[in-house]
């Protein structure tokens, strides 16, 4: 039905056969970046600046939207998702209290950095690498400003890859990860593409970004899947034993002895009765209170997270997903925050 | 329902109050809103030298995002529409080539600079005021790349006041305005605030950006609006007497002795049954071949444009009026192009 | 789906074969009529006071909400159709001027004396030919208050011959009636019922309580319809013909010698494009603005009116319906004060 | 998007500054009041005859409707509730067989004495304060006749502040409060407002009508909520603890001492997943079998209990949710009635 | 979204690499063909018969339903229509009386032959060239039983081919072809598929299976859609000039001299207000009246005709688009039957 | 809203009463049922030839459509259900393995015989006593090609007597049924009809083909359901008890010592937050999860299994129900082959 992911660059290269020069397109491209970065840095430190005048952070939660939807195998809605989840956390419909009592309207809980413009770097005709580059840049650029640490609104679940490579590479190791998914989106490449959102694990792993990886709500998954969790020492807990399991998954404790905890939590973990506004529905899944019964029990420093796969065009027509991903937003900015 | 509107300013009022200075602040906004320029100015840039080495375009279409929803009176979903516009512009449901024969895949015909950073802006703290500033200045950064020319996705209607201000500042003179709408919009202030959407029109005809404003679609229209009309010496065609008014509308000749044509089209010109996806129902409106006959015949130099009020949180699953919408840019894109 | 209508009565059967004497049931029912029509009574006493106070009305609308839906052949949704079309007339998303400028926001013009309680009625076991007699006695206690008049909100399009009956009653003579629909509702009886909403123009015909019968919009109607039409002299204007008929539409002059006119718009006669929210989607009816045509030309005494047969559960989620039936409210007032 | 709430008042307040008399007014007023509590009045007495001559009742639920949403915090569509839920309790999807084997067809178990007038009430311009006596004292006509006890249908929960008042007053003593709700209500004032669907609660304990409040399903509360929780000596179980609270709540036993339980069920104390039509998505809610569980094993005398906050306005096209609020009505009336 | 498209095949594509001798499968293949038609033989026979027996009509319209998708170039849901449109041809809300007064309820005016099962015949391996030739069999086997006259129930537009096809050749000759549409379907081949729905058109022209061809509601064409109409003597009648087309188009007489006139009906050529359920969203198309307005003065004997692309997948939720095409069929077979 | 059901029948009464003989139509009934089951016949023994030449197989699952919707009590939509039901089950948002690692891409694993031409029986008079036979008859094709094993799509649920008759006198005696469902359908007739949806389980019970039946989920029960299955000796688990029966439900152990065991899953065994797209919501019901829990832990050799009553046209825009139908079906698949 979209078509986002597939326009961008054939429209450049439609370019390159006429008689434009490359010089020209890829020096304009370099400013365009340039330009993106730069805006991402102002806003941060603006941010940043903010919270340490207020003082008493020691860590603090900050979005950062990532609009990029074209490298998901089906459905490219979630290019659409950071809006929505914004609108749905401020929602007067519910108040700024966290379930155990943290204060969201406090800039020192949580502060906005606003997205990475995916789509008009795209529409430039820069390709995924750079692009890939552009998003771990923009993560760096966060954590540059103390006591920031991104949260991260996706998008499909390829931005997870170019997140966590940022957070790991900035902190200088690896991290532990707890991965909430419906798949363990572990596959070496999905229909040739590296990048793809059922990829991002391998590449994660094959980059040493991660000493343990967890992923959790596992349902769908093919020999490769599990063929791949095995080479990379994953641990994957799958919904078929989720009833035996829940007991070790309510009790974590992460991330001593490494950089810390991060947190990827695709909605489609969820069964869709909890989150219908997800591109994989997969029948099976969990609850929302097992999630967060999970969150709040988790014992560890959590240096970033992400919450991916929002379809808004799926979504029920008053935005319950949204709603759900958005509550998964301010309970992990409870956890991250301090 | 939406929160968009309210929340970016008393965010940083509480700020004020605390110990964090004003000059901070400022400074730190000020980077803000010149980084956000220097994106705008470099992807404008980019697309203008591509159009000028392709060579043989006198007039380009060239799409800008104002993604703004908080000056309307009743929803504030237009701040989510740039993004689905384009999508529906690139659907592969339909191809490429307008009504007449133009092919908007020729970068020459049409090209896109992105959106405004607006909900970033807000965010920062920064007031409708400069906001309304950074919408001209990127409107001219457009204008700047010859041949260029602004097709702007709102947004609410509040955004044509910055847009024809800048178009009209740009070229040195006032400039015809046909408007399709359902409301006249000339309210001297909606609710106090001066920058609402159904004001836009008394603020453009106060700066005198417009010789002649021609509203078409009218059905919803209080004795302040009549009055406001007059006064500001605006030609209204309402609904009721649209039988009669026909042919002269399928006939304009407009532009001549000024700077050209500026064409402002809100969905909810249409009627409902046609355009279901807006904030303010009101029957009885234009079909959309009625907007197609009055616009292919249109006779003048069409310097720029916008189409506003598409509320993505109102249409249908499968989004019908945002590929309405979608079809009046591409229409208005071959009527701008040469 | 909908079971409103088998239900009332049978319960009530079934108490009747039980021991519970005939005398007690009927007793309570009657003081349950009574009190409900003293309470219609006390609301529209107290409306009319005030109108009277404010001074100056000659004719003023008053709307009575009639939620009957149980005499409809197919669907019984049009029971939930008077608070949504209320909550429609007031809606933010437009003004209270109506298109040729009348203040809706003005007592004088517009006051309502809340609905005739229909299903708890019902639920006392009475039948329909009492509760027919329960509306027309409502609606004559509202015509009693001077300078009322009323406009009745539906229900299914069985209200349509109680509420015409008692204008006529009161008046002391038949009304001519402009009657917009996709059906002649002209049935002797329908399944049986003679109060069928299919069947509401064959009993104010023989009742005698209009002299001349304009239909417009018809466009399902069997042999039989022709027939009755023909038998009680019924205008019946087929979509077949519009294009041709559309001007003498446009320039009608009627209720000169008799009583005045009497408006009654059944949402069917809209195509289902303008109107989807109704149980009997009929394809290729009037457009919203060929209604407001005719109804702004009309030249006569318009001394009541009724919309009807919008279904709540058939209606889009933004209830488009909805605000078409208010806008037809709206105009219909305009046309009944002065 | 409703304005069911702030119409009503300030008409009249336009009145009051015109030339029509405050006594005029008033007298009117008090004209519809004591009609509208004599129609419910009769409803009840005749409901109540016949439960009485066909013998054998000791307790029998007798469904009210109070059809108000205007003090609802974000949406007013509970308004329009009480009609969709009766019509699903008697739906013929499923038939009149309780999950533990009451039959509600027979009228010894269930009657229905109608909807409060609230919406024509309040467009008579009759403030908050009188509108709650007005509610309270319809209750007590329905208590009056003994068996019935009253099950109301709201509704916002503001309403069942004036039920339990009235409930406690004729029983003469308070009462124990089994409350399903995602938030506690208890606020001493929402936004100025004292009769604040947020605020019932906190008037109830005020009252001195409840001995005890346990509050189940809290997942959204402020620090004023625990405070206002504390300092009334309520038990609020939240659901952060609800797989340590389980055994306790599925063996309640309330009532003795006092004059019996009540039992208020907020449908937002449902997860979203099982009751998506509610003004508040609070994801992390408890299942539909949840609460079954809580009610099948609640030992107690039942004196009444009320089921609110459906609102039709987002419920799914079938009407999933005024299902589920109609088996709760079906499931509280085999607990109340015996 | 849907894969009916791609699956049949590339699954029998695995067998023949495996062990299986493509003898058994294509003896298998013919063995599952020839029953197929057996079947659709004895239905067109068994209906043949009674309609003969009942005596007295020359000309009679007979239902052959050709549930195929998968030549779809965007959405595969014309797949699931025909039992859609046969659903909404007997909806208890309509009678079963035509405009112009044709009883459908007899079998001398319609009859059904039901579906060519072309899911089952596709999952058998069968290509598209032998599937085409099953439909034109399956034409001609209706054509066989005088006096039934295939109305065929789509499926994507790509269906048109075998069945004109089949109607020429059975009658011998060439016949004329109204067809409606948005696109002409006339593309050589569209991404390599010579059956694909956009490509019909030149499959029937190259065939000489038509005299002339008047293409009515274009309003997306391509400058090759131009093209090969010229090439083909195409009469292409677009939107862009309706209103001065409107009168020839209402006065057709075509057929003489060939073997008469076959409609084809895409319901694309309406307005996406009027048939949102199409899987080709393309504002500013006919109305629905438009198109009776054409069809109810078209001269000529109507030997055959099609009703496709109605998507049930993006139909409104109460199949508004399926009314309207069963409306379209029922008006058809009037035109047909005598 | 559905007429299917009714329709069929009368229209051949219609034919009885005019001049047709009853014998030209008995003849020509015949022909029909004979082609329809040959049809059948030649794709079971294609697919069967298939799996044989692939080798290795034991059991094979092949899927037969029943779109059978006449013998709902309340809605028909089923009807249309098959088709959606393959089309998610080969959804590309997922892949084709089953939780356990079973791969359905492999023709061993899974094949498809296509639907019962159900409608076009139906409509050529042919009554349900014969049709019951028909499916009956389909249903033993399918066993007759070894080592084929029929998993059923429904279809209301009257089509699991003729389905659960075939299995076991194809077999040679009764077997075991696990029957998952809201209602134990084992009402000796409903509303007169002996083939009700709610009736199947009378009909196999009475007919000696099950040894042990268990209904689990079961929540809308009446007397009469509850004397019935003591009568017939059934093993009722209800949703009241379900977490005391849990352990012993996910511990079954069937169909040894008599010819298997058969599973009928009716979809509305599901709590509706689960599978809204059913006829018949009814809040309470099991998870998705427990339904697995279930199904992977049984223990015995499933010989044949259905899942019935999806509602497509009360499901998600998604198709969110048929997903979940889709995957019961992928699991049932995994359960059978071997």
């Amino acid at each position: 039905m979209s078509t986002i992911g597939r326009r961008g660059i054939h429209y450049f290269q439609k370019l390159n056969s006429a008689n434009v020069s490359a010089a020209l397109l890829e020096k304009g491209q370099n400013r365009v970046i340039d330009a993106s970065l730069t805006l991402i840095r102002e806003r941060a430190k603006l941010k940043g600046e903010l919270v340490r005048a207020l003082g008493g952070a020691v860590a603090s939660a900050s979005l950062l939207g990532v609009p990029l939807g074209h490298n998901s195998s089906f459905l490219q809605g979630p290019a659409f998702a950071p809006p929505r989840i914004r609108e749905a956390i401020w929602c007067d419909s519910t108040n700024s209290t966290t379930e155990e009592g943290k204060e969201l309207n406090d800039p020192r809980v949580l502060t906005d950095v606003g997205d990475v413009p995916v789509q008009e770097i795209r529409d430039c005709g820069i390709d995924d690498y750079r692009l890939m580059n552009v998003i771990s840049e923009s993560v760096k650029l966060v954590m540059e400003e103390d006591p920031l640490r991104p949260l991260v609104l996706g998008g499909d679940h390829s931005i997870s890859f170019p997140v966590i490579r940022a957070v790991s590479e900035k902190l200088g190791g690896p991290v532990d990860i707890l991965h909430l998914d419906a798949h363990p989106d572990i596959y070496d490449a999905f229909e040739g593409n590296k990048y793809s959102h059922a990829s991002s694990f391998a590449r994660i792993m094959e980059g040493g970004y991660a000493r343990r990886l967890l992923q959790v709500g596992i349902r769908s998954i093919t020999a490769e899947g599990r063929e791949q969790g095995k080479r990379f020492g994953v641990e994957q807990f799958e919904m078929r034993t989720f009833s035996k399991d829940r007991h070790f998954l309510e009790n974590l404790k992460l991330g001593e002895g490494v950089k810390g905890v991060y947190v990827s939590i695709d909605l489609d973990s969820l069964d869709p009765a909890f989150a219908p506004g997800v591109s994989h529905i997969e029948p099976g899944g969990l609850s929302f209170r097992d999630i967060l019964n999970i969150l709040h029990n988790l014992q560890g420093d959590v240096v970033g997270g992400d919450v991916v796969e929002l379809n808004p065009q799926r979504d029920t027509v008053d935005g319950m997903t949204a709603m759900v991903a958005a509550k998964l937003v301010r309970e992990l900015t409870a956890k991250i925050s301090k």
